[in-house]
């Protein structure tokens, strides 16, 4: 099959017209981030060239100092036509996948009132960017794309639905714009709402994730799944309150990023766990595998006296049986240190990490965290519903700005330019005062589906046009000339071997569209 | 040619998959509106049914009454799936054209700096929604992406540049949401920036207008074009001092919604002309015409004397002859009464209008204004360049909401379903204990790039799994039993012709698509 993510690849994930590879100037690295082509005077360029992103990335770019400052907010970033062409394909594939696994689309508006965001998110509702009371409804932007989603579940009573959405969220964060975190920011979510069979939407989710990393070849990867009936359950027979739940959670969540000692020692110090209770917590939350270790906590005399505990090792159970039909359980391990941030998880939860950069032929490597989480969340629903009605979830959401910044890189790297048009040819005259020639064939392109470029001047000369067919990667030029005009035929260029051949004006259409079928 | 566009018309901007036609329910009119399929208890329906749209439409649902209000923000809505579906391919058909036409895409961050926006959009500023100081920068939700654009090309100094940009923006605006005006709302630009031969980018604007306005099939319609420096040098010639050409340019405005003689009474009233200026100013802006008119304007003794004037009939002159080259001057019509409202434009200015609904068939009938509108701003670039040089540049918006809300009253008039999903295959087991194989077949199609779904049951009846294909248009059933097990084939079904054959399982992938190849 062609999987539309394994274009993904560096420079697989271009168009499928003509690329470009552009010669390396020398003594420099060439990259996505100079400014090639240059821009010809007559013609129009892309006007997209990385250089002035990078300078303008995460509004940090000033205007020259003077007047009024001409930057975009912090945090935030234009994406310019090499971006979003390379963006655009990246969602496509994401989306593909989505779609594959039978998912509508909904959107929801940027704007939500505040009250509803309000109580959702812990504290991380601090980051939440409000709206100025201008006399009617106080507002905010949305945070992620759970909340609304369970606020439009309540709010039309849908008790099922599977959903993707793929949108922007906002977060007054500290931006690490080099390690892809903005303060506005793509989120590519796949949710299923419903009461099913334990286990089965769940496992699609991680079944999933696997697709996309594996579409994308962004390296080897690893799924981290835990439950927090399981984490709730360690927590409880380590002697710990329920009201300390949460907060030990969020220390635990940081075995990612720092050794046990330090875990610990937070635990005991900042969280004022006994050094008994917090080295009990250790033993379990070191722990990681497979089936193997599931079976082992199911015998652990104390865990599995623990009825949400015990629910939780079942339903993993579970869901490694349903991994190993999918063929995917030899990338998944059960990790007991996996905490994840959020207040609304009930019971699974995973997170994706990928496991090398494979980035030894990139100068400077990329830093990703984890590029894919989720989990299950079967309360926020009933936290909309006026009766309380409760619609269980379990949703994922891919981390594609960190796999963005990973793709810009390697495309980067890879020195290849990425097509900004998908042009395919370019109305060209050899002699002055034909401009009306050109207008006229233009037109005839146009109004056949032929994707097609002329020069805004009258009488540009034909080195200024052919050039710029080579600057934008267009592969053929329509050459109308007088004695083309005589003759009822038009010149069709090659741009690449510039090899031409006189074609009837009534076969043109049929002529260019077969030189550039796939 | 295949005109993605052409797909447009009732039911033909559809899905390419099998389209379904509800049987009609006794006595009631079927429609979008109504909820249709039933979500069937066990799997997964596709919750976007727009009966619940429509109560939840423009944020006016309310949610029971009790707790906090479940709504979305006065002036937004959700976009449930048959919405998002026919709206993707809305907006796909306007991108296809834009790409035409050789543009890029661009994406600018939905919030701007406060200091950006303002100054840019006249008395309408007080429209633009800002956000709380929460410590930082100020900031405000763009209100267009014409003043983004400006900002991104004084940014990153760019001289010239074809983009597109098709995104959503805010206007504290009074929502009229039957007639497509929504406080949060799409735009689709195309914008050409760069010195260029007079007037070939301006009329290429109009071509898209013309390309787009015709593919989508909205009935006839008609481009109306003006020019600043024209009615400039009209109301120069009938002796209204300068300082009252803005404020006498948006009471001219008012001339598509209101007779000669109250638009007469407001200049003489409200804006203190003089009656005789008035009346001179009248003769002139209830001119329209074509290339006539321009030939008598330029005659006219006063006004072919003022240079501004004199340039802008001018270059009306050429753009007559460069619409004619592309064969759509028939659809325009030089209108001395356009005026537009921003502030921006400096040139050359245009709006689309629908001549007539085609709505005979629909029993209320959407009031939509103008559906693209546009013009020439060459000062805007130069007001963010800190050494106010200036790129001249022209562009065109599609009024996308308001087609959307045609398009939706012309599907829901014509009763058909919008597929909401892609699914090709649901995989089915007509027996109990077989969930396993189901979560392996439906891997393997998935591996395959295969769009298959399944209940998410352990044992669900197959009359509940054939019913779960008609509902949500799945073609076709791979049905896995004990029998089909023990053979070695799947048994494919076709749910239109309930015709079922057994498919050796190694060639299953390539039957299915087979069978849906178009």
């Amino acid at each position: 099959m062609l999987r539309l993510g394994q274009l993904a690849a560096a420079g697989r994930l271009l168009p499928a017209g003509p690329r470009l590879r552009p010669p390396r100037p020398a003594g420099g690295r060439l990259s996505l981030s100079r400014s090639w082509p240059p821009r010809p005077a007559g013609p129009v360029g892309d006007g997209g060239l990385l250089s002035r992103q990078v300078r303008a990335a995460a509004g940090e770019a000033g205007g020259g100092g003077r007047g009024p400052a001409l930057k975009t907010p912090k945090g935030t970033r234009d994406h310019p036509p090499a971006h979003a062409a390379l963006r655009d394909r990246l969602l496509a594939a994401v989306v593909a996948c989505f779609k594959r696994h039978g998912a509508a689309a909904i959107d929801t508006p940027v704007l939500e009132l505040r009250e509803t965001l309000m109580g959702k998110y812990g504290e991380d509702a601090k980051l939440i960017y409000e709206l100025q009371d201008q006399g009617g409804e106080l507002l905010a932007l949305r945070y992620d794309l759970t909340v609304p989603f369970a606020r439009y579940l309540a709010m039309n009573k849908i008790a099922n639905m599977k959903r993707y959405h793929v949108a922007k969220v906002y977060r007054r964060d500290n931006p690490a714009t080099t390690r892809g975190r903005y303060r506005e920011f793509y989120q590519c979510d796949f949710d299923i709402a419903g009461q099913f069979d334990p286990m089965i939407p769940d496992a699609e989710c991680l079944k999933i994730v696997h697709e996309i990393l594996s579409d994308l070849q962004l390296g080897d990867f690893l799924i981290k799944v835990n439950d927090r009936r399981i984490l709730n359950g360690v927590f409880a027979v380590c002697g710990i309150p329920e009201s300390k739940f949460i907060t030990t959670c969020s220390t635990v969540d940081k075995l990612d990023k720092m050794p046990w000692e330090e875990v610990r020692s937070e635990m005991v110090g900042e969280k004022g766990l006994s050094p008994e209770a917090a080295d009990h917590i250790g033993e379990y939350v070191q722990l990681h595998g497979g089936l193997d270790l599931i079976e082992r906590l199911l015998q652990d005399p104390k865990l599995s006296q623990h009825k949400l505990a015990k629910e939780g090792l079942g339903d993993m159970k579970l869901l490694f049986e349903y991994l190993t039909l999918f063929g995917i359980a030899g990338k998944i391990s059960f990790d007991l240190s996996l905490a994840r941030g959020l207040d609304y998880y009930t019971g699974v939860i995973f997170e994706a990490v990928l496991l090398q950069q494979e980035n030894d032929h990139v100068e400077e490597s990329v830093s990703v965290g984890s590029v894919a989480g989720g989990g299950r969340y079967d309360g926020l629903v009933g936290m909309f519903d006026p009766k309380g009605r409760k619609v269980p979830c379990v949703g994922v959401s891919i981390g594609i700005e960190r796999i963005f910044s990973i793709l810009e890189q390697r495309v980067e790297a890879s020195g290849e330019k990425v097509r900004t048009t998908e042009t395919q040819v370019l109305v060209a005259t050899p002699q002055k005062h034909l401009l009306a020639a050109r207008l006229k064939l233009i037109s005839e392109l146009w109004d056949a589906g032929i994707k097609a470029e002329m020069l805004y001047k009258k009488d540009p000369k034909l080195l200024k046009q052919l050039q710029y067919c080579e600057d934008t990667g267009i592969p053929l030029a329509a050459i109308v000339g007088e004695q083309e005009l005589t003759d009822g035929v038009v010149k069709l260029r090659d741009v690449a071997t510039r090899e031409e051949v006189d074609i009837p004006r009534e076969k043109l259409v049929a002529e260019i569209r077969r030189r550039l079928e796939p």
